[in-house]
């Protein structure tokens, strides 16, 4: 179903720690950081290390530690960003508006109704700096 | 951080068989199902059959079993609807829009952002049975 993995795509690049992320949080499996131009405050991006293009590329073991990831960080953002709820959204393939060819979960705090639209502006990095210490204190370990 | 599983809500009641659904997918963890209120054509649901009311209350098992439900029906999906791709959304909490409180994602054909606005009618129910009966001959045995 899917191309071959690219290995120069952005997320790629950033789990190679050849371009920087504001992190949140990490483990054997997965990484969690701030989406550098968010659709909403508190908007973070859950990716997985496994090299996969889409969900359909996602081993079992990827595809677990993702939503427990998406659990932990999730918590945090909604608790951090004082929302009641948090939402996720996830796309594959390039007719569904993937941008970067490595499987990544969106999560945002409270609607995705009132989200701006994609992808338009970079954020002030001090402001995603700010709003990441604020979710790292609220991650449960 | 959720409240107690609610018994008489819709999704539990599909699961118990006491309202209809038209299934395209089930199995020991997992259930796949037309929405009734489609916001694009192939519109369909899975749930796990956990009582679990969001994300946070997910066991590991329901969470990978939701995974693989999502890989499999999605790429039904994609396929019968003819789409490029495929998107997913999920929603946790009164403030997220959730309006079902029994954990759901929801899986559609290509893009989200063409979308119609949350579940304002009824889709026809010949057409429903129609779209499932092409997601279900798109799943791989």
């Amino acid at each position: 179903m899917t191309e071959p993995y690219d290995e120069a795509n952005i997320f790629a690049r950033i789990l190679r720690g050849e371009i920087p992320a504001i992190k949140v949080y990490e483990d054997e499996h997965t990484l969690a950081f701030m989406d550098i131009m968010p659709q909403k405050d508190g908007h973070v991006l859950v990716i997985p290390k496994q090299k996969a293009t889409t969900i359909y590329d996602l081993s079992d073991t990827a595809a677990l530690a993702c939503m427990r990831t998406v659990k932990k960080v999730g918590l945090a953002v909604q608790t951090a960003m004082q929302a009641n709820g948090m939402s996720t959204f996830q796309q594959n393939g390039k007719g569904s508006g993937q941008t970067v060819p490595h499987f990544h979960i969106h999560v945002l705090p409270g609607s995705l109704r009132d989200m701006k639209g994609h992808a338009v502006e970079m954020a002030d990095r001090n402001v995603l700096l700010a709003h990441a210490e604020r979710i790292i204190a609220c991650i449960e370990r």
